[in-house]
């Protein structure tokens, strides 16, 4: 027979999956002597028996149940039902996840009207045993009998304005009985029975209730959200009550053994006196600070810091417990691993690992990359008061505040004057790409987490708010409304990306700056790591700040910004537009000028870290305006006669249709931009390699990668390669010095994966363009899929993540293995890393250990995060 | 030591890489008592020493050619460089592949001043001697010294005049002593230097100049055309002279061992009296047909039947010789399998068969897959008279006349009205579809072999010209001109798609018929091949032919074209355009009656036979009209104040805009609509369940296959197939009747390769859609690759061949191969086919039969070449 009840002094705490959380840590309190008092557990196993049953608790199930509450009435000595010395119990769930707030509790089951007396005869307190009574019979109608709370509080209302007093506690016995009585009225009137007097009955009815509750809406869209499976069922924990509301020696109340806010190692949590636990939550009384305790009960206090203590010591890890306090007795009710802010779990793993509690390993484990998130972006000071004006999705996190303004052209201008603003549209496109780089940050009304807008702001670390549907913009009038509300443009608000919090005017910020504890996590990560950590960075700004967060190197630097500042484009547009070699190779001359300053920035600012810098990719039409822009200025420009203009842009307009592409993401760009028109490959590889030689003879010693992208063919990267190697030597020998450097390939095309062998005979190394990878396996353009179709997906559960974001390992993961294994079969010591988004992602990063990449590459503001995911790879593999 | 010369009688016909084509079949022809001229081949190992040495011959090669010409002397009794019997001989080259006309021939090496008074003497005939002296000095100066061959031509001439006659055979010896010494002033005048006198240098050089020639300019220019590796050689054969110019018993002639035109069994070919091999191809002299031969010297005609006879036995192929008679004996001087048309390869390979000659296998093979195309479409009639404008690409074969029209608004408005008409335009987009299906032919002055226009008119069996760059198209004024020609809207023109010529007026046009021969042929190849073969096919009409071409069922039947009638577009624009789920299915119903004709049409003309119906594809915004349509239209309805027109067309752009992807060919599309608006599928399944329902009542047996397009994960599978089972076992049950049905997908995602046993699960068949795939796999957009860079890809030889014409092995078809791995491990007797346009290119087919495929499903027009490819893929394997 199986069995379905397990008394506390059976459990343990490895039992979870059993017992769910609560029940197994109950069993483990007491097997480790703390004064909890006695119960049971019923499994989860009798919730999923309940649920192959369409809705009922088998005999067997229940007959285990009446067997183990023999049991507790002996161990308790009381007698369940007995109007003498009355047991009384609470019942409460407990999943084997932690759902907090998704099912209820029942105190004080067993009482009715006998047994209340019995209640008052023992404790010698009538006034105590209607109030618990008549707590019993609210919580009961309200989980149990579907009777909403607040009705109950209106009886307690009327009955305390009747008696022209504040406080419950200022009721006398008699009001409570009178209060009861309503009560029991108000429960016939709504269920059209008696209140149940029959406490078997009661239990059976509670435990029903908490099996049923596991399927109710909240407890639905809690584990949608936390993706918690739904068959895991909960259990229903059956304990002896101890009454905190026996007076002035009592009370209940929660703690933690650190504090959760900072990891400072202290006592944290509040009390209330004279109460039981639901009062606490119900925020009726003003709870007192637990610190509070130990001039009021110092004894109690005392035995709290050495249960605190222990738990601590059993269970490696900051607990937040709840207890009650008995006529000065201490009792716990429940031990679970604390929940804490980020900056609290980082003290708190390397506080311990300090206190000999838990190793270096297990500190590192403790903390999860995607929960340190928040410590490596600007945050809005959380002391200052701000004014919320709507709430979009927290799309790229951290906070940023400026002007107002509506279109990218003006976001350009004004940041290159030195303001700062927010960019402010009701979707972005490539074309913005300008605007975004110069904004503070990304303010859009549609799209969600994966739009161009979210994507881009994420990869260049700045914050985003996506989707805020509340705003209504009108670029005609460059204003936006939000209800009577109108912003206007030059109007300054602040944007939060981590909470999507949209406010008015400028808000007080912190900047992140990494803890002493957090760098010292950090280089224990260092320790177990594999994989090396990159970053994405393509300004010597982004490379600095990117060296202090621990990168140790760039994996991918994008040469196509450098093209977009307003001093450049108007040269780049003069190269597109060339009509003769000649004429373009004037105009990339001068761009040659520019790209080698840049790249000597960068290759300084990474002295003796390898740069990766990958040759231009996007198509040329990305250079120039809009074909319906150029048409309304041509139209203005006809009015205006203006004869010589016209014709320039009545030229330009013609290569941009010449341009035009049906799906861009597929055409003319990548290597095969190299391939068409190698002059301006020579120009970027000549600006590269002048730079390197400039800093090799100022004694830096710089290491650049030089990577042609979207290669699908081994021929593309062979001809790219002998022209990289000659421009290469040929600025060498000129400059008269040497530069270490390697010639590889982006990996983002399936083809790319399939046809590595063919591939990794011209590269030294290969790095997965994930974000591409992942467009061109699924068939999905990420504009357009984040667009139309992909939020659907995911609602539809046809799609377990955003591929965009979490890596399709069974797909595009299949490829990447593919391309690993061939790659290296021909090169042992072929270099391989990834540098899509998916490089700072922790469960991506995981992946790419595995497969056994030698680096990932993120944004400058992910590395702490990688370098944390990457050990956590490590460790997850023991 | 190695070996670098051959006699003849030392070789044999196998040796073709190291003797040459024509070597080896004179070796060959020599072992078969065939009387062949003695002589011997310097080898093509001989050719590649030459090139290893820098362009000189080794000493070694140079003693074995005079070793050999000793031997060749002791044969034929005369003396090579003797004044007496003077040995002459000719110098030919012959490479492992025919090359025709590449390289050059020399006649008569071996005289000089003093033997060719010699051979005056011998053959008592001096003009005979000047004549071959001149011919020498001649084809020696212009073959191996870079002399003009016009010039001496010139001289000729000149002679000519002076003497007042106008034949060269009018010219006495006295006058070619002349003609000789000018030819060597001439030679003096050129090179500097006297015309070489020892008969063993002019040996030596005219080797060494055929060596030369395999790298001249246009023999790289035929190798690259043909793919002929650069690095085979050629090979040299000397070989003892004989006489065609001795005489009227002497001749020179070429003749084929049947007609070469329709196969005919009959000597074909001709002939001229007294003269060597080159007059023929001077063209001075108009040559006779073979068939006089017979009356003017009948022996020589019996001996000719006897040699084609033999030939043929011992060949097993129709044969191209060439022939000397001197003084009334015949001498064989080349043979080689004949070049023949698509319908005489067809005749003389099933003829062969009956005559016990060849095996069905063998005649199968004998006939090439892409060779019969020429077959399988309407031709101009090659005896009619034409007008050629302009040529462009021969882009989709076959021939058409219509009126021109510019406009595919206009193209299918006529073509409804039951005028013929062909749509020119610079280019095609998706958008001109419902032009291009009403119209005969499709004229393009841009875009490739692979553009749309060429993709979309080979997929509809269309003729169509592309590139067709002579073409200057003026939209405006409904023209284009041809030079000073103006083509203007409504003037008749034809196109030919098999050879690219543009014709003004209408033509006469033949009509493809399947000879008996042919079908017999296809009958064998159907006996050999395991792939079975459908058609892609849309319409009861195309769904006919391709039954009467051999198909065994439809491997895809596209829906959307059915959408795009003019009876039917607005409503499928009402349903794009609904605003509520209501709205839409009104729209839906009525489509629902237009698509259940359609679908008993097609599963009617198919009956027995499985007909694959794929579900709605294409973006919606393919069925709305453009943006920069609806702008104009806008402003025009604004002009004439119709506010309710004004109302509809801007919500339509409003749309439109809405519907906008960044890349479409990736964006909301394939089974995501079906996904996003079920109700299209459902209406779609359910005129196809209707349909097959009425006629399975009417005791048709009908086989839908109900096909899911565009599938890259499992579940997207999973919730539509459940869909089409619903509705399918709803109309079933509606009607009362079943009908036999199955479900599967395309497979045209790499990541539905890779995940292709969690799709089999949910599929009852796979069929590879071979064009997205190529576009996925590649990250090329074949409209924009084509465009912008696929030419210059194929030109410089990064990529062998355009992926969307033959199959790439290496990346599609692995991933192909994966595919089929995956899906038969889950489910074993899954059904696999192809209906991407590789399924009629015999290379692909190949593969398709390689990796297992069970059909290969291609235009009507393609079957018959598919029944043939698909039988030279079983016997090839062997």
């Amino acid at each position: 027979m199986t069995k379905y009840v397990y008394k506390f002094n059976e459990g343990r705490a490895s039992m979870k999956n059993l017992l769910g959380g609560k029940g197994a840590n109950l069993a483990e309190m007491m097997h480790i002597g703390l004064p909890v008092p006695p119960g049971f557990t019923v499994t989860t196993e009798a919730c999923a028996r309940y649920y192959q049953e369409g809705g009922k608790i088998p005999g067997e199930v229940i007959g285990q149940v009446f067997e183990a509450l023999e049991s507790l009435e002996e161990t308790t000595g009381k007698k369940f039902g007995s109007p003498d010395n009355p047991l009384l119990v609470s019942v409460r769930s407990g999943a084997p996840v932690s759902m907090p707030g998704m099912m209820d509790t029942i105190l004080n089951l067993g009482l009715n009207d006998a047994t209340v007396e019995g209640l008052a005869r023992s404790t010698g307190d009538r006034r105590f045993a209607y109030d618990c009574y008549r707590r019993f019979i609210q919580m009961f109608a309200d989980v149990v009998l579907n009777v909403e709370h607040e009705r109950f509080e209106g009886i307690i209302s009327f009955v305390k304005n009747k008696k022209g007093v504040n406080c419950d506690t200022d009721l006398t016995a008699e009001d409570w009985q009178e209060v009861l009585e309503s009560y029991k009225n108000l429960v016939v009137k709504h269920t059209g029975r008696q209140f149940p007097q029959d406490p078997k009955e009661q239990l059976v009815m509670a435990v029903e209730a908490v099996f049923r509750s596991w399927n109710n809406q909240r407890a639905i869209v809690y584990r949608k959200i936390n993706k918690i499976p739904d068959d895991l069922g909960t259990a229903v924990n059956v304990q002896a009550m101890v009454f905190g509301n026996m007076g002035e020696d009592s009370g209940t109340g929660v703690a933690f053994t650190r504090n959760p806010s900072t990891g400072e190692r202290e006592i944290y949590g509040e009390f209330l006196l004279n109460a039981q636990g639901e009062d606490v939550v119900a925020g009726i009384r003003t709870p007192k600070n637990i610190k509070e305790l130990r001039s009021i009960m110092p004894d109690v206090y005392r035995q709290l810091e050495d249960v605190c203590s222990l738990l601590e010591r059993h269970y490696r890890d900051m607990q937040d417990i709840e207890f009650t306090v008995e006529k000065g007795k201490l009792y716990l009710l429940q031990t679970r691993s604390g929940k804490r802010t980020a900056e609290a779990a980082v003290k708190i793993a390397v506080d311990m690992v300090k206190e000999g509690l838990i190793s270096k390993e297990e500190a590192v484990l403790r903390v999860s990359p995607e929960h340190v998130t928040s410590l490596l972006h600007r945050r809005i000071d959380p002391n200052a008061k701000v004014e919320v004006i709507a709430k979009g999705l927290p799309a790229s996190p951290g906070a940023a505040s400026g002007q107002v303004v509506f279109s990218p052209d003006e976001a350009e201008t004004l940041g290159q004057q030195g303001h700062k603003v927010i960019l402010v549209r009701t979707e972005t496109t490539p074309d913005d790409i300008h605007g975004i780089v110069m904004a503070q940050g990304v303010l859009t009304s549609r799209g969600g987490m994966t739009s161009h807008a979210a994507v881009v702001a994420r990869g260049m670390g700045k914050p985003c708010v996506c989707g805020c549907e509340a705003l209504s913009i009108d670029y005609k009038n460059e204003e936006f409304r939000v209800g009577e509300l109108v912003v206007r443009k030059g109007d300054i608000i602040s944007i939060d990306g981590s909470t999507g919090k949209v406010m008015l005017g400028e808000v007080p910020m912190i900047d992140p700056v990494l803890s002493e504890e957090f760098r010292e996590l950090l280089k224990w990560a260092d320790e177990i790591r594999r994989l090396s950590v990159r970053a994405n960075a393509d300004t010597p700004q982004d490379a600095k700040l990117a060296r202090d967060f621990g990168a140790e190197g760039i994996g991918l630097c994008r040469t196509e910004h450098m093209f977009m500042g307003q001093d450049r484009l108007p040269i780049v547009q003069q190269m597109i537009m060339a009509t003769t070699r000649e004429e373009r190779e004037r105009a990339l001359e001068k761009l040659l000028v520019f790209q080698r300053q840049d790249f000597e920035g960068i290759l300084e600012a990474m002295h003796d870290l390898p740069v990766t810098i990958r040759l231009l990719d996007p198509p040329l039409h990305e250079f120039l305006p809009d074909a319906e822009e150029l048409v309304d200025e041509i139209a203005q420009l006809k009015a205006k006669g203006d004869m010589d203009g016209l014709k320039e842009k009545q030229e330009m307009l013609k290569k941009v249709k010449a341009l035009r592409e049906f799906n861009p993401m597929l055409g003319l760009r990548g290597c095969r931009l190299g391939i068409l028109y190698p002059e301006i490959y020579e120009m970027q590889v000549r600006a590269i390699f002048q730079a390197a030689c400039n800093l090799a003879k100022k004694g830096v010693r710089v290491i650049p990668e030089v990577e042609i992208p979207l290669v699908s063919n081994a021929n593309e990267l062979k001809q790219l390669r002998e022209l990289v190697e000659n421009v290469a030597s040929k600025v060498m020998d000129e400059e008269g010095v040497k530069v270490e450097y390697s010639i590889g390939t982006m990996i983002e095309i399936p083809r790319a994966c399939i046809t590595a062998d063919e591939i990794a005979e011209y590269a030294d190394f290969f790095s997965f363009g994930t974000n591409d990878l992942t467009q061109t396996t699924y068939g999905f353009s990420r504009d357009d899929a984040e667009a139309k179709f992909l939020p659907q997906y995911i609602n539809q559960k046809i799609l377990q993540e955003d591929p965009f974001i979490v890596l399709d390992r069974k797909g595009v993961g299949t490829l990447m293995k593919t391309a690993v294994e061939l790659g290296r079969k021909v090169k042992e010591n072929l270099a391989v890393g990834i540098c899509g988004e998916h490089g700072g992602e922790p469960n991506s990063i995981e992946f790419c250990h595995e497969i056994g990449l030698d680096y990932v590459s993120c944004s400058p503001y992910r590395v702490p995060i990688a370098r944390l995911a990457a050990a956590h790879a490590v460790l997850k593999k023991k």
